[in-house]
């Protein structure tokens, strides 16, 4: 990650124009340097996307006062919705695990490595398993059991929990519960999921068992934000590995480990860095 | 492929041991000297898959007696399955077409390069768009228009004429029609279509338009046996290309076309090669 | 394609303030629409690159003018280099091919089929095999034979043949001979190769029998600009194919062209939509 | 992994005919009922290449026994090199660092997560940095500081403490020291190295600088055995990820990461199932 102290601003609004020179523009007038600037219009849907960064250094509005100012300035006449952030402030990431741990601890050795410069407050399972390995990496540990009885009780805990620690971004690392409406209305677009196969497909709970059956040649796997609808959340990242009949199930359930570890650790990535923005259910990754 | 004159051995039965010793043993002593041996057993299943070939230089066993030879000494006791080739005989492709023709340019090409060493006696479409090209290549071209009413009769000649020409393999190359149940039972495991997804996904006719709304990340393309389950058949083939927010339809649609060419060419290569076998809806695909 | 007449700008420079602000103010001042804009800034070589596109519908200066208007208003000042283009004019390309002709069947598949916009007004060999595949296409063939002691006049008359024709777009569809300086300097960045190999490895004329003795697991293909260093030119596309100790050369052979195929199509359609920019011998691919 | 207790024969030797049917038939008499076989003819070397495991459940011959009893009965009289291996023994792992633990932690969470039915007695660094993590997972960390004048003298401890510890494969996870012919010599084919690069390309100890300089569109890892020729051993796994001129030196290099990490495990893996055969210096990976 670049060392400079940069802002982000993501935008996206009805398209016309003018919008890139008006923001450039405001940019370049108060003193800041455009660092990177990725544009996409939508010819279809009539829409424009745009993520722009530019060096802090010489910009003479203080982040305090950035988003009223650029509301007043710019977003409001071109009825924006946009978000702005700035990359001095760490990231604080909660991981959600069940019992299998290979998502977790890929994501615990790029945060021990410090490829990924976030602190991990905490994890949070269902289950026990993980405590020894939350142990291992000094991190906070919370066991919620879910039951449907007691399970609105413990996602609210949990908001609780996530609040105080001031959690920026929810890892559903191989979490087998569905999380109900409520909780992902509070955390809209902060919850990224790895869904073990390529969506749309083998819906369900086994989709290895599915896809040994039906002899595909290639399985995949999905991250995603979480919305309502399961598993059909905007797409951020999807990757596949190829196989062949002498692929058991244990073998594709092997091989699939290694896919969702990497996509979901990729996906992840890019919501970090600020590459991704979400509109009409899909993702515009930026590069 | 190899200039020597080769036979090819597909089997599959029961699993149960010295199924491999009595089939080399067999080869051995009637003067074969094995080129190639790949045998999978299905744990699972309890099932024995092979595929080997043999050098027919110093076989003592007549070709035209080899099938009823072979069933005496070996095939009976182990109540196999099994299927006979060899490598002299140049094999009749047809290809099914309509409107898009990548997928026929691609085989021609191939064919008139002499990658493949097939003969392609005709060209069939419920178009006449294609009739331009297949003259180019000097290949026969039959024009048989289907509508609901005449499909059956139409079918019944197409038949005929495959039939005529001793046609081994029906390529369909974007071939916008679905067979009936009695064409396929004719040519049962002779037919290859190419499906422009992975499957399972996204079924119907437009997926590329899907795949567009759902904001994928990565398109496929199927290339598999036809038979009575719409694209459910034996999957020979698959592969993706990554897509982003970028892709418009039209995009995905392009690169859609060369994954399914690609995709195609791959399967029908294997058919030819004789390395596919079709068991309980699944392919085994030797090496 | 999209159907609208649209300008295409590229654009390098030392990075500055103001770049982005001041091009698309411009735009936006004459009338024009952004319809794309991709831009990077290497902080590296503190180099600026965009590509910028936009609907010349309503855009008030005339073609002819663009270049000379553009330069006083805006590209002196940032002492840019940059070239200008209109959604317009189909491009001319003439494929250059020896022996095999796998590429050649795919481009003129992909012209055939209108997936490429473009005009091939003629076909190049030093060999007479590829005639009868252009005259089945009806383009112009021509035969130069090459020697040590005649290239020099040979390329000269290529040249003036090319100039005549108005080509903009030279492709070395498997092209066996090496283009003196003098002939790449006439085109320079206008003749695209294909390299059946990943760059760098395996330099030499036999890359698939290095492979196979290397006992590599993948092989690639690499598509560049032609430069006096041969093979050394800036890199447009490159892809792999994986492979096992069972292929032999054949096999490599067979997978690689499949691979130089479509590795040499994506680069020639990137440059033909003008998402290509060269410098210090590297490429920008724009989106 | 199978379960059931199972024997693996990795044979290889000049070809000739009989060879798969002495073996198949040999298993056979002794009880043993085959699970796999994968067999390889080199046509061009005339070799042959097989791979056979069968269920030891009935094979009335004693696992002491079998090595002297394989020669006498068949290995001899075909002058076979081969090797035996039982699936019950758990292999034993040393792995090798310096400071950088990115493949470090992969191979642990493999281990820890029962993926690899395996033990790890020892971590080896020539570095103290990943004694904090070797200690996390309550494994031995050993530090051998390497300076030119006291080489010779660690390897000669490390050689004894590897022998003391009865290791079988010595893994080097990202370790930045060249091995003495002594040292490799003691291990052969039992050492794995992991390339930060495709192989042959940009040899040295930067490839991502000199990937970013040449501008390449893909980068490559390669994991290998180690050889006295550096980076010239026999090639186990190779991947590689697409780049774009938008990676700067940093992003290639956290992409190359997962390439390494990746790579390096899917070797391991293939090593440890006893998929890998080496011979002049190529190898055969099994199915």
């Amino acid at each position: 990650m670049s060392r400079i102290k940069e802002a982000i601003l993501l935008i996206h609004c009805k398209d016309k124009p003018g919008i890139i020179a008006a923001v450039t523009e405001y940019i370049l007038n108060h003193g800041g340097n455009i660092l990177d600037l990725d544009q996409h219009t939508d010819s279809v849907k009539q829409k424009f996307y745009m993520r722009v960064s530019w060096d802090l250094e010489k910009f003479d509005i203080p982040q305090e006062e950035m988003d009223t100012h650029f509301k007043q300035e710019i977003a409001s006449s071109f009825k924006m919705s946009w978000s702005l952030h700035f990359s001095g402030k760490r990231q604080k990431l909660a991981i959600f695990v069940s019992k299998q741990q290979h998502c977790l601890f890929d994501i615990l050795a790029r945060w021990q490595t410090k490829e990924w410069d976030v602190d991990i407050p905490v994890i949070i399972s269902n289950h026990e398993d993980a405590g020894e390995t939350a142990e291992k990496f000094g991190i906070e540990f919370y066991h919620f059991p879910i039951t449907k009885e007691i399970k609105k009780d413990q996602e609210a805990k949990q908001i609780l929990l996530l609040k105080e620690k001031g959690i920026d971004i929810i890892v559903l690392a191989r979490y087998m519960q569905i999380l109900s409406h409520g909780f992902i209305d509070v955390f809209r677009n902060q919850v990224i999921n790895i869904h073990h196969s390529f969506l749309p497909a083998f819906p369900g709970a086994r989709p290895y068992h599915s896809a040994y059956e039906r002899g595909v040649k290639i399985i995949g796997a999905t991250s995603h934000y979480v919305t309502e609808d399961l598993d059909e959340g905007p797409i951020i990242e999807q990757d596949i590995v190829h196989v062949t009949h002498r692929d058991d199930i244990e073998s594709l359930v092997r091989k699939g480990r290694d896919l969702e570890t990497l996509v979901l650790s990729r996906a992840v990535w890019k919501h970090i860095r600020r590459k991704t923005l979400v509109t009409d259910n899909r993702t515009i990754i930026f590069n």
